[in-house]
């Protein structure tokens, strides 16, 4: 049994976190922290849990957060940054799921996120957390950037085509909608049900944090030489809690061959990725609650463009499960513990 | 491992049963029923099972369900009564979701459900399936007929008041409120997302099914010579997919005493039943997906009206997690074997 | 055409107005304030008023407004207290849509407001603007204290009964529900999508602010002698933007006579009250963005138990449309103008 | 005061027209049809409508029909095909709701909706009623066949990029989302509130009816010489009633210019094309209810992907609303006539 702490755990990711491994049979959360709800119990705060944590929010203190054998970060971008020195150097292995350690190159990371990285020392051996993408580097890791949730959906789409070079991958398009929880738990005008439900919009179409995310990764999948990539990423809202839907789009080079098989063989053995039978559109609902990220493809018209449908839970396999599933990796258990619940469907 | 068949599979109260049963480690379900679905996987009708079930909807077979240990009916009215007589002469026990069994009197199922009771001598050898009330008769049944959603939120929130004989029994009030899960899958206008989305009305004011049902439950709970119960029922229809909250209104006899202490006295050795601190107001979302009942109790203005609110999700405890908790005591096992997972929040 | 101001436009109160006003033939609105968004177009801030009002919010300047016919208060309770005096000593009639002068007695005001009233000497004066209760009072008034929302429903609903003595008053109850836009467009994390969505709540069941407006309406609807009014109000909150429902339970003192004639001939005149068929169910979106008040009601198995069944959309006739009404009542103009259009469906 | 006919009023489309033509000062409706309904008032299938009309559903009849001097067509395929010729006979103007006259070309029509055109001899004379188009051929025209939903939405976007030779024509990319009213008022498991709610996901991927339509306008608006049409379009089923929200996407040939400037050119006169300021991203509940088209556009990262959002109310500018324009185009009325009400939010 791994001790686990979570940092800021008073988010959806955080409850999240805490949902999932309430039955782990490996792993038990011993510190949780939040300074604003220090003190309350995380049972008071998210009344699903009561009955399964006795814990209270705690502050910080990093000779706990030390004696975890994992932490993970929950936190806003910029926390991780400055309190990771000091865990690593207890030797205490990190699963951050803020965008703080995804980005490579510290200048892109400032760029976006407008101030600059709090710990570009570390960001070297962060490793992206991407098990499709990274899994033998993940299992060695000790400090692990979760992607975010459209990067997710997005790279698991897109990614067969990319690494056998099917595409001009100058020309793609990710449209992509999220539920609400992905704007967090956090008082608004803009979120709040009577803003935002019955109503649809997209946001941020001039530039989202996420782009130089999803490229980075889109750039690892494509073959040297095989050209440039060039990614159109337009997100929009969704009036419901959870799900993330990626719709891409990207122009077939030339005879691209059976599609469908080239994604059930390249996702054969994994466990979270699911190809669905050709002709199928999956449905966010369909993943709801569980790590799954299920994927169609399709070609209308048989035309040269081809389309790809990806959906995952954004709070799951697009944060709290992704992140499971990479403390399962790095500590040589079955991938799958804790994650094997079916979606919750109706 | 027991053998569990699922006769008509194809609604929503089969679709929880197979996600609840998925990981269940003592039950497996070997057999599925559907006429209208033969032949079709499981999986390809519920998305969500996809990866945990390889079975396929079956026609219905008496020497087939005979062989299994246990055989769910989440059948229409009428079916579990048609074929219950020969599915007990095999020696195979049965939770019956429908309501072919829980009304005690078949005159009075007859008034309600429009045509004479099917099976009348089975009728007394059906345990009413309220572990909560019955714990120790489900144990030893053969047949056991699960309440309604309503009914078990509502028996539930009332009991402790009555069986302490603490409030005027003839003039109950129970304004309940249900997800559209509970109108079933099946085409129809009236349920569409177009129809119901943005709105909320009542239904049913006039005399609901549950209303017998919920009155024979309160009647047992009421000491003998305590008075008749008599009960208004007015259902409503929320726009959202699952949970049944009920509000409860009861006109106290003389001076009550501590109730938020009774409540917790009473429940307090329940798995399934959670009594909130004094002042809480219990959200359906905190139990959607999870066999839990919450409740809350408050005497407003300290006026001689008590006030319980009492949530379930109305697949779950109140259809098929109340089924499979059944199932746990009729066979010996841990009461919340399979049933443990934390609500879905947010 | 009169000129109209408005006092704090900002919220779903005053972009109410602002839409229900666009076209009405009588009244233009000249003014309207907000400090925070000084200088901001309205159409800025609401996108549907882009093309019908070039106005911006502006900060409130008791010269503007005391040259306007008339000014509707869309403020937070206590605004409308404090520039009250100055405002009416220059002749401007006021309809006031906050809880300012609803409440007859100052100190049960400052009771449930939590703070002493801010204008006592103008209470007298201010008439309660239900006009199928007060029409006569409010077509003479300098000061009509609109009701809230709640109290509508539940008012229009249980005043046949009242006024006609038919049932034990100190024994009501009101069970009621709102849609989500009844809380105000301010930040918040309650009422964020993601918290409110999927689930449903009551709150405020120990007390809510507008128990004691509705006693005191209903008060004035019983006759002298008949006793005294009691009420169980509890509000719920309603996965939806709009809409207020209200299940009314009253106890018959005896033969109660033919109800539905009663209500029908008791609203026969009323443009903005609809009695609906026996049998009927009022639903929300019948009335969604209409001055409309739906009701029904029944007698369950014909016992002494009376449910009345009201329903209005919280943001037009529970404030904005019915503050218009009593405008045009007060200016002689056709109570319906400008409140014509049918409800919005689906 | 002209007199109007609708045949198949039992739909959402029905509904609406009635809604928007209530109060219309220059036109009245004086019969409905449906077969099934025959009999019924208008009022008791849609509460909305209460107080507003007094018809009920009548059988067709042609000599009721062909007295109208207009005539909406709201029914399914093929019904339009088989009463226009005797109706056009009488000298009954008619504008076609449904998709019976959209298409030039029999053969590409019979592909699409499975079976032969009804009545080919009068596609030539019918004109495609988009005004922002066609506003000189509708005003003479005797038989209008009003664009579908997603066409409207999707045509207003591309037209201007595509009049002025901006992009290359054969690479278009149409991803867009419909409220679930776009699937009609029919008895359907899919469309349940159950099995739509909480949930989004893409739908005839392969090949949407709206598409040829759709391609059929774009090449109208493109200059002679300048290439081929070639439109992905990715339709998807959004968790609300109304609404459609289109995201384009096409590759600029060179220097586009200022397309901002371009955009509030082309619209400058249209009263129901609605060019939002740069930076903006439209919302659908902005136009809930209105005729109102709102588009933005945007280049993101100033590279040759543009991007361009178009809302519509599918029921409104989408159909019944686009509707009544036509109409008002037809017999010399001010085209804003009836639709002039902002649009509701919240």
């Amino acid at each position: 049994m791994i001790k686990i702490g979570i940092v800021g755990g008073t988010g959806y990711t955080g409850v999240e976190l805490l949902r999932l491994l309430a039955n782990h049979p490996k792993a038990k959360v011993t510190t949780i922290t939040s300074r604003a709800e220090e003190g309350v119990p995380v049972a008071q705060l998210f009344p699903n849990l009561r009955g399964h944590y006795d814990l209270a929010f705690s502050a910080p203190d990093p000779d706990v957060l030390g004696e975890c054998d994992l932490v993970f970060f929950a936190t806003p971008h910029g926390v991780a940054q400055a309190m990771m020195p000091d865990l690593m150097s207890r030797g205490t292995r990190v699963v951050d799921l803020s965008a703080d350690f995804r980005i490579k190159d510290a200048e892109v990371w400032a760029q976006w996120y407008g101030k600059p990285h709090g710990c570009p020392q570390l960001i070297a051996q962060a490793v992206y957390g991407l098990p499709e993408a990274n899994r033998h580097l993940i299992a060695d890791a000790d400090l692990v950037a979760c992607p975010g949730c459209y990067p997710t959906a997005t790279q698991l789409g897109f990614i067969p085509l990319l690494e056998n070079n099917l595409v001009h991958p100058e020309r793609l398009i990710a449209n992509a909608a999220s539920g609400t929880s992905g704007a967090g738990r956090q008082a608004s005008i803009d979120n709040l049900l009577s803003e935002t439900a019955d109503s649809f919009k997209a946001y941020a179409a001039n530039g989202h944090r996420h782009l130089p995310e999803i490229e980075q990764g889109l750039r690892a999948a494509l073959p040297k030489g095989a050209g440039q990539i060039g990614l159109t990423f337009v997100p929009h809202l969704l009036p419901m809690v959870r799900g993330i839907h990626a719709t891409l789009y990207a122009t077939l080079r030339g005879n691209a061959g059976d599609l469908q098989a080239l994604y059930e063989e390249r996702y054969a053995n994994e466990p979270f990725v699911d190809v669905l039978p050709a002709g199928s559109h999956p449905q966010t609902r369909s993943v709801k609650s569980s790590n799954m990220c299920r994927i169609a493809i399709c070609r209308p018209q048989q035309r040269d463009t081809v389309v790809v449908m990806s959906v995952i839970d954004n709070l799951t396999k697009g944060a709290s499960g992704q992140a499971i599933q990479n403390m399962n990796i790095m500590f040589g258990y079955d991938e799958t513990l804790g994650l094997n619940s079916p979606a919750l469907l109706p």
